[in-house]
């Protein structure tokens, strides 16, 4: 049964160097459109829901063509607005064994989207409209207009009685020195809005401020999520633990803590083509799980395949449907499909 | 000293998209020209052997293309009739890591090659001509004049007194269901009049329904090859076992049973480029041993060299020469040459 | 105000060979998506109509990537079954100068929408939800179930009382020996339920039969059109005659009948990028000049504008805004628009 | 014999679409750095001159990237700042026939360049160490910060002694709604400074409000230009006249203002492979005919062939070597040269 | 009636940068094999000869590619040896406009070929397989050993009652200083061996020294072949005039003198995409209508279009089909042939 | 504190087939710029250091584009001689898995590099603008003219007091049959006049023919380096062991000997993305640290980690800087820098 998701946020255009080429080795970048909200709301399409985003795009040629390839995601291009000149940016130089991938952004402070006024989306129509809207952490890092706005929307969310998900994604770069003191009034905030959560030990201890007792990052989170749980009244947090491994494999260790109970996925360890976006895989899987009363256990693994076979895909919008990630939590590599 | 060797089969165009792509992803494919045969005849014809396709090619600029690519890869003409409208086609999304590679196909049923008619072809006069002639399962699959023009060629190769080579080759979904039933009586003509068989354990139990004892796949292995080699009286029977690792490295070891004794390389494990074609350098590499008078354990062993470095090159051909392969016997993984 | 126009045709698949090269000269190609009614409706998109392909794409890989590239036209998807194994294809030889272009189909009498069985679509809902409905002759050529599917749709546009369009495209090389013949029964049958129509006097002469005494194209064209436009009591007919300068350069004069009254653009003169779709993008400036009420002098010039600046456009598929053509009605040759 | 000549102005990023294609029709774009300093620099480089941008890039990757690309190029870095976020961008969808080149900006007034604060050059140092600077008016449209950095440092040079260029290059865009009102105090300031001057009557008429009393382009430059060389006492004035053919073709007429006499190259017509920056070529060429003392004839004529060249170039950016241009200068349309 | 053909000559590396790009401006280049030789025979394998070039690779990879790109072609490779360390390579900068392509030769002249010893080909057994030997003048340039084994060939070709066919291709960059006294006496003892000859009125003046009292192009041709003619006793000659219009258009008029009697084709103006080569496809249109016994007439005709169509094709190698040039012939440029 | 380094060397151009393709397998090539100097410069300059080669480029469009990405590198073209016809270039198949890497060279014995004439570089001149000048053991290879110019140059920088840097970099292709015997006597020369000598016990083995009692590598190093260090006065002596991993992987450990005494890096397990010019990194690291003071400890982990660095770039050529190199040093594999 099909649900209706909204998700807030920037659409950025990626510029990537091919072949592993440094931005100093190239004459040619390959350009595609992206976004947290993007991210998900393209997972959940491909899983058979209609997705929505709502944001700002400039009315120009790269407007034009940053909603050509939403559209073309498979995303409705109902709730964007066409407005001002830029478009968020980053360039892309991916990383190799023990060189790391390398982000540099352009645009960003000035796009359609940061610059957008307060009040300006018909957040309490979207909200009548939709099952859930989805929030990310990166949003919230901009400026005070884009936060103002994004608290609006989730108490329209919330007034309508519709599902308000928050994904933490701290960035630290974009919030710059004392950045936790600074984010944290904005993130308690939306925690107390939200219903689902995505966020790990590290955000409770250093967005929140929460004092923990064991050491072990495993024993933290125990510790610390029904904390937050409780603190917030958040049903639902979700979230991983990634380790790279000696030789560039990651392994990816799914929670998910639901009516008070942890559940885990195996941890799944696997070769990594493009990392960007995998987290917001994940989080398609985990609210796609919750949406079609998978159970919790089935949720997690659900969630953690999903993350792994974004890593798969070039790129940093998901591209796997549901049978293919059912398969990918049942066997092992697969040879050719034919 | 050099044959000359025949394959009889469908020559396909491979549209690979490039840098790991999904079909929706990308605005540019990669062509290259390909088929069992192909692969198999490419091999040879690198082992310095003379190397024949025997098929049908249409008469357009498609069928051009087809045809100097073949050249290309040192394979002759003479044999190739040019008639019709469509050469077969798939479409390769080459996969990664948990993401299987995902094979297409297009506009197969109504190729130059599945549509020539029974008869058309001067079997008679091109068994006189050659050595050895490869028949590959797939073709079996194709319908009932295919299937009957390969069963013509087969005896006429037996009756001129040169060797039928054949390739199991089953691939389920071109047999559909109850397609071990269908394909049971075609493949057990092939079987009578062949010389040389690759296939395993698996065929001998779902093609030809033979009763098993044994649990595990290599004393299944040799439960049933000798049996096979007996009701069909065939001299070599070979093929080969492939497990995939986690972490995707795949793992090979060839088997080769003539005279009653049966031959096992060692298990070679290797990361893999490009998949596809690699039983047929396996193939190859087994006539070649045979051909060439090798010993036995030297055939296994190169047949199985020959197959692992066909997954280092692009493309469903294989490229090595023997000196090339002979080294890969020897050494381990090669730094530079220069 | 924008309309709603639905197409009923085939989508397929376009490979183009970069860089002018041949088939035999290249190992990439280039795809694209597209079709009569696809260019067409892309146009419309453009325009600001809302647009709907009525046809059917397979159920695989394939297919997804041909539904995602619509979307990014900015087509609706609402319309499109997704069914069968095969999308038709063509191969593309862009020419220059002395060289014509040359292509070559594959598929197409197996694809997905040429084996659509009759009564599949829900042609009366259809007919109901929209403002016109636009055929291609090219449909006609396939087989009798598309034609009678064709036909069908048509009958329902008409009893709903909304607009068929109906665009000639005679190809001789689909219908083959005695085509005219062939085709006429079915092209009258269309003309008579069509309200605009795109032919000219070629199309009267040979499909239609009718008698002329005139021996220039153009007094031909005002000799026939208003026959034609008479005995099947079309609204309006309009077309093109092209012709190919010496050097390269097309020229076109665009023609109008409605009210009983011809129209014509000034003849354009300019140089080709991509010659394929352009008829298409002059049949959606007649067509959007109607749905807005251009005046007929005006429509007519802006049709033949729109095609014009479909020759500069990589691709079948037009791409250029109101504004935008307006602009190439108005000026020269542009400088560089920063 | 070798001059050293320092260029103010803003480094850009080009992103061009390939193969004629529009933004929404791309994966892929093609980069360069540019700027029309730049590109005077680096023809002039290509004469053998030393060359020197003075500018700021910014701190980051994509600084290092286009000073490594301006490095290859032969510019010198020794003035180059490095400071701050961004680099001014601009998308390029390049025109074909009837549609037009559209360039979009991206980041300009929050560049690296834009953003740097009055005083932070060492421009009397910079003075003192070359022969000439050259000026664009580019710059001026920026903001108050950079007019003022403009104008202190053509101060400076005009205080050492040094020969200050400029170059007009009115923007419409840039400058906005009551543009020529804002633009003209700074355009009286920097023309007072100026010894050497690229402008025609349209500047005259507009940026400084000059009367006149003929209609005919070359006859307003007639009368024109000498009362700008007088009212601002300015040695040398040279621009050209261009003309876009129908069929795309442009033609060129360059001229010389000098010792109160006009020199005129004559009027060449030719295809148009890149023409951003060609008139920076042409500024490029006059400024070495003044430096090697050539004769005025010679000079607009080498001027007007090496703009005529640059249009043949791929890239913002002149390639052309001095001997290139005179055998332009004398001959047809060469053949091959081998 | 197919014949069989053989060209004697140099086979070349051809690196062309993409995209109009100069050197400096490209970090990928395009490659392919060609040679005045492979050029010719490729022409004719299109028309159905067999054709076989003589020449030496280098056995090394670089000569597998070479041959597999003969094969590609058409070409046979049993009288290619494998030798030696080189490939002579050129780098292909190709023009636009006023700006000439630009060819830089490397590895010339150590080269496989251009350091086979003498006597190392089976000429005589070759000269009695073959109906004609193609030479060309560009071999004559290298040194005296490929001279001597040019010549040697020849006579054998004589010798053996075959066809010697000799394109002067005089190339003053190869030869140097004094170069037309250098090649004289090379160049006449191949006159004396040849039967078909490709020449115009500058060879005769300048390589064979021949006096000549008209002034126009046209008339120093009707005036000096026949004398050459008659001197060598050479039954057939020809050639063509080039000129390069304003505007970038060539127009070419081909010569034939046979049976003491001149055939002109109709001139022909086209637009270029790719130079390289097209004179040797006119040498392989005289000898396919000699070869054919065309009528003089039609032979002319047939060379230039041949001609002609080789400047719209990609890369130096000719590629069209004998009913494609006879439709070039017959009719005006061809819009879309589908 | 920043030094002023040549190099003495032969620049390369690399013709790298694109996606691990074959030569046969491809119709592009990748183009750079490189060499051992090259290489090493290119890393000291990002370093900081002032990089200049000491070497000659051919006078022709190939040298232009040598030198400009030359430039592109950071080296100053202050010492590059522009003379003769041609670059040696190498053809890179890049191996996978158990394919090796293949190394095709072509015109090296020709180039401009190897043919220019003893005594035409001002070595004495150079030596005294220079802290230390790198020599390469493949220049000795080449041919008597350049062991002469580089033994003279490296007695110019000892006269004056500089820096000599010797890397063995012995290549037995380039030797031939009894190439240690013939190398023998100048590689002695060399190591009279260096002060810092890369090599290992393979070199003292097999150049030197120095005895050896142990059978492990590691002893042999610790037996024969010392006794090196103390026979030829070399202050400083460092290398590294190389081995390559089942699945490819490489692992490497650096060594340095300085004072009397070993350090040792730890070894380091790392995938390869380009191997070629890894070893450069590593003396560029060795040398840094010498010039910058580090603690040999330091200094011998830093190469280390530079040379991994260097094995995960695109090209010969290092790109990492400082911060970079002492972040892998310290952290294990990175994931996203934003």
């Amino acid at each position: 049964m099909p649900n209706t998701i909204a998700a807030f946020g920037e659409v950025m255009m990626r510029l990537e160097t091919p072949g592993l080429r440094l931005l100093s080795q190239t004459d040619t970048l390959q350009v595609s459109y992206s976004g947290s909200g993007v991210n998900v709301l393209s997972a959940l399409s491909r899983f058979g829901h209609r997705a929505l985003p709502v944001t700002t795009l400039p009315d120009n040629p790269i407007g034009d063509a940053a909603e050509a390839n939403l559209r073309k995601l498979g995303l409705s291009t109902d709730y964007i607005r066409r407005d001002g000149l830029y478009l968020g940016m980053y360039f892309l130089e991916t990383g190799f064994g023990a060189r790391p991938s390398r982000v540099t952004y352009s645009n960003r402070p000035h796009s359609s989207f940061n610059t957008a006024a307060e009040g300006i989306y018909p957040f309490a129509g979207i909200a009548g409209a939709v099952d859930a809207v989805h929030f990310c952490g990166i949003s919230l890092a901009m400026n005070d207009t884009v936060r103002r706005n994004a608290l609006a929307f989730a108490e329209s969310v919330k007034a309508a009685g519709k599902t308000v998900v928050f994904d933490c994604n701290y960035r630290p770069a974009l919030w710059g020195e004392d950045g936790y003191a600074i984010a944290r009034p904005w993130y308690e905030k939306m925690l107390h809005l939200a219903d689902i959560v995505y966020m790990n030990e590290n955000d409770a201890i250093h967005i929140l401020g929460l004092p923990v007792s064991s050491t072990e990052r495993l024993d933290q989170l125990r510790e610390l999520i029904p904390a937050v749980s409780k603190s917030y009244n958040i049903a639902t947090i979700a979230g991983t633990h990634r380790h790279i491994e000696q030789g560039g494999q990651h392994s990816l260790l799914g929670y998910l803590h639901t009516g008070n109970v942890f559940y885990f996925s195996d941890p799944l360890t696997f070769p990594v083509y493009d990392r960007i976006g995998a987290g917001d895989a994940y989080a398609s899987g985990i609210l796609h799980g919750i949406l079609s009363d998978f159970a919790p256990e089935q949720t997690v693994r659900f969630a953690s395949a999903a993350s792994m076979l974004a890593h798969t895909i070039v790129g940093d919008t998901p591209f796997s449907s549901e049978p293919q990630i059912f398969r990918a939590m049942m066997e092992g590599i697969g040879d050719i499909e034919r």
